[in-house]
């Protein structure tokens, strides 16, 4: 369903191109003897793949920026995608549960939309397989900004300059402004929000001190004690899902998507791409550090006990994939 | 006690001397006939007085910067400063009256932070003389971030990152994070929130094409009608309190604060720098076009029914108070 186009907004050429210095050729690449694990990990790419039925243009990422930004389309008129989004958060909240809609509270933790372009389910749950799916769901839900999609069309219709960007964006449609485009200018938006060139990238693009001694320890364990079995691809995620209930949490997960009880409590494996920023952890956020998050995972995924020294180096491997914050516009909004 | 010091944080001597390029010097000025006109107003400073207790400092400006986007010193977690004073809404938030923790809304509109350190009172009632007074106030406000101080103090402590930019800001207290240096932070950055090079200013420098005929009679009638007795100085302000009952508002106003009967219905007359951004208006943000806003003012403060061309001509000289936006970071916070 998905094809891996390369259109890029202009705006964002010097950047993809800037990421290229980093590819050196395998005939000059320095060893540490650890090739066999390097092996088993992807860098993260520039983009995520774009899929066919939404193009990525520039006018869509523009009308995309501007409407993450854009309060009015809550029904408060205080709440936009960048309340529990936040930029200043690694595009998170770092709060444990989400707080939308008259302070009312969810029941899980707020996803980063960093390189949420490279997940193949949306949502904790799965429930929407693609940016295009999720991207009007916090709009109407009740506890998030509460608002009827309609009524939010009708309040972007009142603004010309909207009314403008909109038919720019979408020249053949005679009613620009509807759903359909909403979701598409937030998906491709997001889809600009990756952050390449992490430590971990750069090393695995080649150069062998991007990490350090811990660093490649933890690296190690990573593989060895098992997490890469679902933490794996671009994103460190297999974007599937998996039973778990962590401490504190009765959330059944997927089984509210799919009503089967082979899906009680399962949750997608979130991304660990920018773990290091967007604290707090697991579905219910109720896990503040990342030696504990290391921990939990360990003894509930993996059935063992890390020692001391290895939560260390696990976590200090997982500081290694914070990446570059991706360049956007605080929009001037009508 | 204002003195009209210099410093300057010297990420920002770039913009003001760039500003200098508009001030041709007398001799050398363009004529259209309105000098008597033009030197009624100023033009506005590219920085406010700057207090001698709180003297304006890059570290300063940098902290408040962070202080005034975070929002983990609110009690839900999720409001900070900027959702209702946002940089993509004029500062401000476009809805008629403020909404803050749990969904609450006051009975007052938002005033944009842009040029507050021109006013020589702060609130709609003036309650406090100067930004350090106001810049605490909506944080422990039971319907705007509902928090207490000391707990905000206390969740700032938590991090590092906070640790060091307060000891470094303030390097000779031993306890750097508490609430004076909490509010200076805050009032040094919102010093740096100003919008210069207006077409206004622009034109009172001495480039008359900066002003087209319509937006010229427009000041005219600004003076000749008497607006200009209250919107006077550089933020088009007196900083004084005048009674006023626009449609739809009961709130007392200045009553609330002094409990002298004198000062019932007294709100502080407004900056109108940028007024053409800030809607809506008045003091219960009731009424949303600047046109219907003319018309109020004409009918309430000068007793007079301003006809359609003079309506729209005073508001095409309005739109042209509307200046070049502030440089700021959204800042990465910890």
């Amino acid at each position: 369903m998905m094809s891996k186009k390369s259109i890029q907004p202009a705006r964002l050429v010097a950047a993809v191109t800037l990421g290229t210095a980093f590819a050196f050729s395998g005939s000059v690449l320095a060893e540490d003897g650890l090739g066999d694990y390097r092996d088993r990990f992807e860098p993260l790419p520039h983009f995520p793949p774009i899929p066919s039925h939404n193009s990525l243009t520039p006018e869509k990422v523009e009308l995309g920026n501007m409407l993450f930004f854009e309060p009015r389309i809550s029904s408060s008129g205080v709440i936009s995608c960048a309340t529990c989004h936040n930029p200043a958060l690694g595009w998170s909240d770092r709060i444990p549960r989400a707080t939308g809609h008259d302070g009312q509270i969810g029941e899980r933790n707020t996803p980063t939309v960093l390189n949420s372009g490279f997940l193949g389910a949306q949502f904790w749950d799965g429930r929407e397989p693609d940016l295009e799916g999720q991207a009007l769901g916090p709009i109407e839900a009740d506890i998030e900004m509460a608002m009827d999609l309609d009524m939010a069309l009708e309040r972007l219709e009142e603004f010309e300059l909207y009314q403008e960007k909109f038919a720019e964006t979408y020249p053949d449609d005679e009613s620009p402004i509807n759903k359909e485009n909403l979701a598409q200018a937030l998906a491709s938006f997001q889809r600009t929000l990756n952050t390449p060139n992490s430590p971990f990238d750069r090393y695995l693009h080649g150069d062998m001190d991007a990490l350090n001694e811990q660093e490649k320890r933890g690296m190690q364990a990573f593989v060895d004690t098992g997490c890469i079995a679902c933490h794996s691809g671009p994103a460190l995620t297999d974007s599937n899902f998996w039973a778990i209930q962590v401490p504190g949490s009765t959330d059944v997960g997927r089984f509210e998507v799919t009503g089967d009880e082979a899906d009680m409590y399962k949750f997608r494996t979130p991304t660990l791409r920018n773990v290091g920023v967007t604290y707090p952890y697991m579905n219910n956020g109720a896990t503040q550090t990342l030696e504990e998050a290391v921990a939990i995972m360990g003894q509930e995924m993996l059935n063992r006990e890390f020692d001391e020294e290895m939560i260390a180096d696990i976590t200090a491997f997982l500081h290694t994939l914070t990446g570059e914050m991706p360049d956007f516009e605080v929009p001037a909004l009508p």
